[in-house]
């Protein structure tokens, strides 16, 4: 039995429930596994040149039959080249985060596209609305990597999105199970977008190590920084205590960004340094205790955020918990 | 028609909506608006002498005959006397935060009290429950002044929390209407504290200029400061921007301190200097957009809850949004 909202009439997807493009986590078979399961799966472009791209959204239509997109930051030098490749390639779901989503909105519409921004304030939602975009993800402070400038968490940010814009919203951060997906349909959104419960299943591309970390990590494990960059929310480890340490002392950004330095993500996510590699993840970390099969998280998520709802009409029946 | 759950069996309300205890709002009027409209209303001894906080008591005594009770802050250098006060007083409910509840329980228990400790990590939530308080309230990032140092955010916090303790979980930060406390019950809270919402009521014993600010606030308009101190969420304003530029560039803690001074929340909050005063809010100040009697607030979020109980309801049933 589906759950319809607004979110899944316009994807054409059986639940609101979307996995969030996530670098080297996110490949096709990720992606494909998610839509399969009624869910909607992203291909994430973060970690991907545009033939790498062209590859995988070709292998995730061999696996699936339905409806999948492809997640791109506007950040990225070869933007209008990933761009062009999605919808070259027939990808009619484009996902964008971290950019001006007024400078390819007008492309993307004219092939036919759906076209979602995500946002992590009231200011660059209405933006996003005002220049065209089908729906916005409201993304708060508890979301694992790239990370607002004004810290406004899942909880204050969708409601106040949800008063400012009429387009449908998408929730994200910190929600890994069905009582968190319950939470932000009772703000109001129209679905959520999940990463971190999503990067720790087994047809995520992340390295075995990473995916431990994230099922080790407790509810403290994360924090935010690289602040006068880029706000990143990462697990503490080695790098992220230089990072803080430095951030701390009153660190200029160009001595931020050589400790950086290139390939972090890869490093942490991919390679699998639990040390030296930046760990992206988020809040929901410490909701993640196993290693599973995303078409188990899709059908955990639906199973737990019915009896959730149940259980509060009950309560709001006046019948006792 | 009641919401009954843990927490309104435990206080004996009929709603399980408690008003946290707030340094210059929370006096016997707005406790007493509180507890009368069917919530938990909470004297906050925060910015009161022991004399004084016994005058406040009597007076919410005669207000209401429903419960109330007290907050106190546990780094008060006068807190046994405090303590001592309230219990002589007859009150029979004591909110503790900001230091070891350990210290205090048995005290609180021996004179037939009921104690609720405030948390903001599941490890304090896991030694309150442990030296044998009735309940925790579990406080996220989002939440106005003083807050924890680990950052959780509401929405990460209160599942965290509802899986590792047994006692009841009251949930705090960011709920400020019907729909946030929706969430906070589909995360497994058995009821919320709300703090910045009373704080613009009739009844708070706020200056009327820093209400208006709580009014006039957006999705952005806080920040999280004073981190080497002991971190406080306030509304920016000229105070704010000082402390935050003196932290980035790597202040020590004794010149926060200088800073900081004294008596800023009271030139604040009490006495409306909208530029010098610490104006202490939660992030959910964007969602306040009136000043209205308590009593209005209660009734309102208690329909909103109801209506959005039921939708979730449908929404689990498979009958559209």
């Amino acid at each position: 039995m589906a759950i319809r909202t607004r979110v899944t009439d316009l994807f054409g997807v059986t639940y609101p429930i979307i996995q969030a493009g996530m670098v080297w986590c996110s490949g096709h078979r990720l992606a494909s596994a998610v839509s399969n399961a009624g869910g909607l799966g992203l291909i994430g472009a973060g970690s991907m040149k545009p033939e790498l791209l062209a590859e995988h959204i070709r292998a995730c239509r061999m696996e699936t039959e339905r409806p999948f997109g492809v997640n791109i930051p506007l950040i990225r030098g070869d933007v209008e080249s990933l761009v062009a490749t999605a919808l070259d390639e027939g990808v009619r779901i484009l996902f964008t985060s971290a950019g001006n989503p007024g400078l390819h909105v007008q492309k993307i519409k004219d092939a036919g596209a759906i076209m979602v921004h995500v946002v992590a304030s009231v200011k660059h939602a209405l933006k996003a609305e005002q220049v065209g975009v089908d729906a916005v993800v409201a993304e708060g402070f508890e979301a694992g990597g790239h990370n607002g400038l004004d810290e406004i968490t899942t909880l204050c940010l969708v409601p106040q999105v949800v008063d400012a814009v009429r387009i449908p919203i998408i929730a994200a951060g910190g929600i890994a199970d069905g009582r968190g997906m319950a939470a932000a349909m009772a703000l109001g959104a129209s679905g959520v977008q999940v990463g971190t419960r999503f990067a720790a299943t087994m047809e995520s591309s992340a390295h075995a190590a990473y995916k431990q970390a994230v099922v080790d990590a407790g509810d403290s494990a994360t924090v935010l920084t690289l602040k006068p960059l880029t706000p990143v929310r990462l697990i503490r480890n080695r790098f992220a205590a230089e990072a803080l340490q430095a951030e701390r002392s009153g660190a200029a950004p160009e001595s931020l960004r050589e400790l950086l330095g290139s390939k972090r993500e890869r490093r942490g996510i991919f390679e699998g340094d639990l040390e030296e590699g930046e760990l992206e993840a988020g809040q929901s970390s410490g909701l993640v205790h196993s290693i599973l099969p995303a078409a188990q998280v899709v059908a955990g998520m639906v199973a737990e955020f019915r009896a959730v709802a149940a259980e509060l009409a009950m309560l709001g029946s006046g019948i006792p918990a």
